[in-house]
């Protein structure tokens, strides 16, 4: 049967969506949720039925479509193209198993995750594959299956050699070690093709604190040619279309706040196989805000990385670090940025912690490579640091990159201040980043708030506990408001 | 922050949506499937939020409405409407809580089958409410409660004294036993209000098949006015908002064909509990390619009725029936209906199967009641419809509903033959149901089939085994070339 083609103008960002009115839809047995194959001249694609029960939206013998399917089809309003149906594809059985309690083979799961790669399931069926793994687990296997299909349904870069990576399960603010990390490691020799991701509910990714001193939007023949010149790069993964099946199960674990084990596995290990690393630190923060909240929970984690990096034939170590409370005095892009290039530049001021843990991290990385004794990896980190090279390396990177402008600093301010004299026994990671994100970050790179105080710091009554930065008036005192009720500080 | 109300000219059938421009989004920190409080001058509604990347769809400053916002809010394009952010409702965490294998209290349940009723979860949420109770298991008291909760949530019949009830989870073709047994029920005095399902993969539901007789969408008044004055009605419940949230959960099981047993339990108990039955018969066919496919599972069913039954202080009895093979020659509203109505009026080739499951059916209601002693249902059931009292008590019925002209049988005919001599050992459901859907049914009224031959039966080679009805040669043309591979009868 064929249909009138008319433009809804609206763009989905995924699922290819087309709407017939009601009336056709009855003609043609379909129902809301069928796959229907839509042919036009020249291409034809399977895409997701919704019925108009309006006549004014989609009328009969119309067929609404939606941006990406125009785009795909290469067609317009008023062309004709040809509707009918197609059977639902085979991996939406394999989830229904799953669902069953069976175990999936590589098979099975390349099914599932090429259709999701490739927008071939609804949110719907998305939904159960995540449910589905969470309830009933994922065993070893069926995790390094999974990760192997989204690394071959995606790109793959290759270097030759000893590839390096790092990585942090997140939740802790202002943790920028990777920005300090990266060059001390390429300063040595290194190869470290290091891809991050943008805040998603934090204040600052990588990404998004990288993008105040450099380019991170960049295609991948020219970040090859970064890694060639330079040993590394700090550059923002999301646009490289690596294992992309994954972005797409994050979104629909996004609106329960799942944490499916098995898929933060299978996340972080394919991003890695991705880029062709074969020695990777992970990094497990553990405190009470943290995705390994007990010590319980971080140990089973490590025990699972190191499990599927063996079985992928990767070199994984995982250390599990003091997630308690934000690292480094900045939070948010810019103060964030500035933390790591205080640290780069051997300021005296530069943040302790931040350099500590970025050296500690870097040592480990040395050692793993086989190229540095155990024991000697932390020296040959803080030679590196302390001599300049790897800030120089830093700059190296920065220019290769297209270096930008540093933001300015938020010009609103807010001082934050001590209602009594005792110790600093808690800085509450939630409310801290919160707080920079009522405040502005990270879409307002200047915004975010500066530490003046860490734990364990004696305070007077009055004293400066911390500076909040807004690049408007309105959010400052959004931000303020907010921190009436709790400032994220403890003090005894 | 205020928006300028753009019509989008679409309706979404349920949840409600609005749209905003990326830009826009990102400025008030909102992400897509986020709650949104939108205020209009008179009232505000909770909605789910879509972000548009296009500036064409909805351009910044702009916030795209579906019809059913629009409606709700009383407003049109160009309006000013306000915008701000509220939180997920506390049933998505009580779902996370049933994900993670908790059991859920009245409460709990009653918030998330009310959000699920007023539209107020995503197709997301619902599916890990489906997916969770799947996963994890409903108990009885769980089950009880959904049953309960899902009546609260929406409208209730009562009338007085004994009210009876009877529902068969289905998967045989021809099954109308319905249209029988209320009419006989009803002649001897007693109330059965009985509202019924369209088809949704089958080719004829109870309220398609009496539509060819007589109106089934009723206004809820008419219906209570009909049964005070005949005892009974045969309508369809879907309208009615009978325990509405049901529907609604079954629209996220369909796309996985789940069968979550608690859902199916809850579902069927809760629509005869807001009709305010107190005596109701349940049919369980087994065969392979019904709900209960083993002995085991059609007894696990009954046990759980029966005990949810209890619960509920609903005198519950369960039949499990041979679901093998069709009930009846008809298959197809029109083919159905004629079906019932020969065995309504005692006519010598009225199909023996439907009147007898039929009557069996009656005489258990009978003594369900206490009204009729053990062993005598099945006589008063059969001397009621031997003496033309329940043909009467049809004709009644049929006229308070508004009578209908009976739609024409499908003038397109295919005889389907004996390709060999032996016995009819099978008559596959599923093949059976396909064909009558494919031939036009239940949109076409007229289409279907007539079985001539039924298991056990000898036949020669060349007799007839069945005829196709179509409305029209294409689709007649499409169901016999379905039939070539396998005609559903299997003789031997």
């Amino acid at each position: 049967m064929k249909f009138k083609v008319k433009d809804m103008d609206i763009a989905t960002g995924g699922i290819l969506i087309v709407i017939l009115n009601h009336n056709d839809a009855t003609k043609l047995d379909l129902h809301s949720g069928d796959r229907i194959l839509v042919k036009a001249k020249k291409s034809s694609i399977t895409c997701i039925l919704d019925i108009s029960e309006s006549d004014v939206a989609v009328p009969e013998g119309k067929i609404g479509l939606f941006e990406e399917v125009l785009d795909r089809l290469g067609i317009h309003e008023g062309n004709l193209v040809e509707v009918s149906f197609t059977g639902k594809p085979e991996s939406v059985k394999h989830i229904r198993e799953k669902l069953h309690g069976k175990r999936l083979s590589y098979k099975q799961l390349y099914h599932i995750i090429d259709d999701i790669t490739h927008d071939r399931l609804t949110d719907i069926e998305k939904t159960y594959f995540v449910a589905a793994g969470f309830s009933n687990g994922w065993n070893i296997e069926e995790i390094v299956d999974m990760t192997q299909a989204m690394v071959e349904t995606g790109t793959k870069m290759k270097f030759k050699g000893i590839v390096l990576d790092k990585h942090c399960i997140g939740g802790v603010p202002g943790n920028r070690t990777t920005m300090v990390v990266i060059p001390i490691i390429a300063a040595a020799g290194f190869v470290i093709p290091k891809t991050s991701s943008r805040a998603i509910t934090s204040p600052a990714g990588t990404a998004d604190t990288m993008e105040c001193l450099a380019k991170v939007e960049l295609p991948q023949e020219k970040i090859k040619e970064i890694v060639k010149k330079t040993g590394a790069c700090i550059v923002h993964g999301g646009s490289m279309n690596l294992a992309p099946a994954d972005d797409k199960i994050i979104d629909v674990e996004n609106p329960l706040s799942i944490d499916a084990e098995g898929q933060l596995l299978a996340s972080v290990m394919a991003k890695k196989y991705s880029v062709g690393a074969n020695h990777v630190l992970i990094d497990i923060p553990m405190g009470k805000s943290t995705k390994a909240n007990t010590w319980d929970k971080a140990k089973r984690l490590r025990k699972l990385f190191e499990k599927i990096g063996k079985r992928l034939d990767m070199n994984v170590k995982v250390i599990i670090t003091d997630g308690t409370h934000p690292i480094g005095n900045g939070v948010g892009p810019v103060l964030e940025a500035e933390d790591v290039m205080a640290v780069l530049r051997n300021e005296i001021l530069a943040p302790s912690d931040l350099r500590k843990k970025a050296l500690y991290m870097a040592g480990i990385l040395f050692e793993m490579t086989g190229k540095c004794k155990k024991g000697k990896g932390y020296q040959m980190a803080t030679e590196i640091l302390d001599n300049g090279r790897a800030y120089k390396k830093m700059l190296d990177i920065i220019k290769e990159q297209g270096k930008q402008p540093m933001p300015k600093l938020g010009e609103e301010k807010y001082y934050v201040k001590a209602k009594k004299f005792g110790h600093v026994t808690e800085i509450n990671n939630e409310i801290i980043a919160k707080v920079a994100r009522i405040a502005g970050a990270p879409t307002d790179k200047g915004a975010g708030l500066y530490l003046n105080k860490k734990p364990h710091d004696v305070v007077k009554k009055g004293e400066l506990l911390y500076t909040i930065y807004a690049e408007s008036k309105f959010k400052l005192d959004l931000a303020v408001n907010f921190i009436k009720k709790n400032s994220g500080f403890v003090i005894k």
